[in-house]
């Protein structure tokens, strides 16, 4: 072929690409339309019937992606030829479909059909067993699971670790060699940190939280936050669910759901902030990149840091208090009328071992992530099994936390991620963190006024910064290419190791 | 080929046709929840690039429907050896995605697109010509689409009138022949009723309903009817929209919106009781045709039945009233207590000749379907032209309800329907009517004692009696078919011109 022809040929297979993404990605968009429909406000009746229609959209959107169409394109854009052709957006966009063309077909089909079906039992067998404190019932099948993601790393390939290729799948490029001293540095000063509080002569009444909050008025106070911190209430909604989430259409529908409770107003405030941060992430992802592979987040540590950047950065700072307190004071006088505003930052802050992740603080939740770290390294690289979990478990909660669940339901049975096969994805959660520290660190370097403009409610420069830097670029940039260009070097835990030791300083007087 | 070939065949083509029929369907369900998603809740700021998302979705829908394989599959399953071994469910689906199929593959591509681009400029000129009140700039639109589908009428085929091929669309099998003396009976009894009914001197109150009418309230009372009257609240929503509507996503999951005006009690009552008839209606079709073409209503006029036996049968009647009037009046005291149940009942009877057709009350109704009726006959028949439109309305207006429109916006000009191309459908409103009355009549003779139910607010026996002779059999049955299966006849003007002269004889003592 000549050279002309050559490029025609990469120009027609790039139109081909692009039309083939574009459906991909519309019909995702689709799917994850109907499938916040059916976890929120769709009858219950007719929720089975429907998830056969969603099965049929979702094998649809699945075969289009490892067609053998896409697959003769990939192999023409893949090309160095084709890569001196592309501009960079075609490029990041066969970047994202090879990864996840090839990761699908190097799986068997019929290992593939297996698996789909003993994960949908294993989520079953796994609740059943957490209901009556029974690990035996589900150790089988959980050893079924590990077997098949040792597999699938093999399959997959990796350079050191086999956990790197389940990691991968959720942090691209991320790698145990990365993160074992990153993970290391934050455990080892949060577990010291974590003896001085408890230590502390200074503890916070987290006793204020625990009155009776008026649902209707929780209600009106989150819809009241949400604009002001920047999630744009045009280009979404709010809603209701048991488990709080946010859900992209497009960068014009956003929506997040939070829960009220009755007894704990905490609970909802920094539920909806946190859905909130991710919210705000997927409305500012530019337009450009609207029908494509590339409208969402860089990774899942790279989005989880967007919620906790709000989340703790932000909303469990004292600025951000200094300005809504006196507001949610008015909304709750009996409860809060005689909390002074100190009083309430120190609560809201304050650190309490607890055996469940989802009720963590800021601190121990890391700590959390840590357990389930090493042991999703340790099952997968076949240095521990199956059946020694509840121990390992165990010992590790004492060692970080200092406390001993006392049955497998609040102990190694609590998380649903193992029976799904999620391998890989707790990491993601103290990533977030990581990343949003650092994030944290440079953006009050660009704004010295950080913490002043929290403090009068303005969140205009706050959230351009992170749209210029973060947001914007959706999955154009990898997460790490992401860090860099933000914060202008990798991911260091040093600056969460400071922010922490920092924070409780100042909240438990250490 | 040998015998047992040929079933093998007919056999392999079946399997192979129902997957495809279940496909289309999930993604038609699909389609379904989302258009009431972006119509219901779905943020204004998104909608428009979800618009490309549903527009991919039906493209999709209508690529598997005129396929090359749907064709092919319809050629083996249509011989007359298929006919002899086919069940009567696989024929009646194998019908309708015929009727379909053919129809669709008539209409050249080039033509389609042509008409498509037509009536997305026609519909957006049509909103401006009826805001300023200019025919003048609708008019050439309206001359290409009347063209266009005088084209589709000579494509499709008719036996006797040009019409009946569009007639044919909304209510399979019907024709000009045997529509013209049913519309004309009852045109002509209701023209003469109308007359008496003006002339008579006990004309209802009806200011009793523009009060002030919290919506709050009304809401409670809508939700409050709603499981009474048959309506299984637990396999649907009722949500609000300014244009109500009813949506299915499966038997389980049945969607009705209302309105609800302050200074307008009615409106949303009325609204919601006729889109809970169709709603209802979708909620009884056996389960067995789920995930199958025939899991919807017979017809666009049968579907109209159900709607308007509910909302005017049932809920305009006395009994009705006997049962639910205390309950209205205790949620609107001030507005009720001194409203006697009888001037109530008479006032929901009310007949004001008006402009607008959906503002009708249920006699005058009608006279705006037979303007229309008559209107798209003669244009399809090519007796009139649209440039004559304005006038032939204004006069058939002044002849039927003996008003006359001061402009086009609140004439000719008032329905969307044209500007979609959707000529054949208005008929289907009266259609609804004329069925309505004849499943009345013969209701009341299998279940005598059917106003004494209703004024108990007992309405199992009666929605029993629907489920057996209508809802359950989707679109099994031809409308036909199912007419005469339920009342023993075909369709019979007689009814309703029988139940309107005796319904208004007693609200105006005639």
């Amino acid at each position: 072929m000549t050279n002309q022809a050559v490029d025609q040929s990469i120009e027609k297979a790039l139109a081909s690409f692009k039309e083939l993404d574009e459906k991909i990605t519309h019909l995702s968009s689709i799917a994850a339309l109907i499938g916040w429909d059916q976890k929120v406000i769709a009858p219950k009746k007719g929720r089975s019937t429907f998830a056969n229609a969603s099965g049929t959209l979702s094998t649809e959107i699945f075969k289009l992606s490892v067609s053998s169409e896409m697959g003769g394109l990939l192999d023409i854009l893949s090309t160095p030829e084709a890569a001196a052709q592309l501009d960079d957006i075609s490029k990041a966009q066969v970047r994202e479909h090879k990864e996840n063309y090839d990761r699908s077909k190097k799986i068997p089909t019929d290992l593939y059909k297996e698996y789909a079906v003993l994960t949908a039992q294993a989520n079953d067998v796994w609740e059943a067993a957490r209901a009556n404190n029974d690990f035996g019932s589900y150790q089988p099948f959980l050893e079924k699971i590990v077997e098949f993601k040792r597999k699938v790393a093999e399959i997959y390939g990796y350079e050191k670790h086999p956990y790197d290729a389940l990691l991968n799948e959720f942090e691209p490029g991320l790698t145990v060699e990365k993160l074992d001293p990153l993970f290391a540095k934050l455990r080892e000063s949060s577990v010291a940190l974590l003896k001085r509080i408890q230590a502390s002569p200074n503890q916070p009444l987290v006793s204020i939280f625990e009155q009776n909050y008026n649902v209707e008025k929780q209600r009106e106070f989150n819809k009241y936050i949400l604009p002001i911190i920047g999630f744009d209430t045009e280009g979404g909604r709010l809603d209701e669910t048991a488990h709080p989430f946010a859900q992209t259409i497009n960068t014009g529908d956003v929506r997040l759901t939070t829960r009220y409770l009755e007894d704990n107003v905490r609970s909802a405030i920094f539920g909806t902030i946190h859905e909130a941060g991710h919210g705000i992430y997927e409305q500012n992802i530019d337009e450009k990149y609207e029908g494509t592979v590339l409208q969402s987040g860089s990774s899942f540590g790279v989005h989880e840091s967007q919620s906790r950047f709000l989340e703790n950065m932000v909303a469990r700072s004292e600025s951000f208090w200094k300005y809504f307190y006196t507001t949610l004071q008015t909304y709750f006088p009996e409860q809060l009328n005689a909390v002074k505003l100190e009083d309430f930052y120190r609560a809201v802050n304050a650190v309490e071992p607890s055996l469940i992740r989802v009720e963590a603080d800021e601190l121990t939740y890391n700590l959390h992530i840590m357990v389930r770290y090493e042991i999703e390294k340790a099952l997968i690289g076949g240095e521990i099994e199956v059946k020694d979990l509840p121990e390992v478990w165990n010992k590790k909660m004492e060692d970080y936390l200092g406390i001993t669940p006392e049955t497998d339901s609040v102990g190694v049975l609590q998380d649903i991620h193992w029976s799904f096969g999620g391998f890989g994805y707790f990491p993601s959660y103290s990533l977030g963190n990581l990343y949003a520290a650092q994030i944290l660190n440079k953006i009050q370097q660009d704004l010295p006024d950080f913490y002043e403009t929290i403090e009068k409610g303005e969140f205009g420069k706050i959230q351009g910064w992170l749209k210029d830097k973060i947001h914007q670029h959706g999955k154009f940039l990898t997460p790490n290419e992401l860090i860099v260009n933000a914060t202008g070097e990798e991911l260091n835990a040093q600056y969460l190791v400071d922010y922490l030791e920092e924070k409780y300083s100042k909240v438990y007087g250490l």
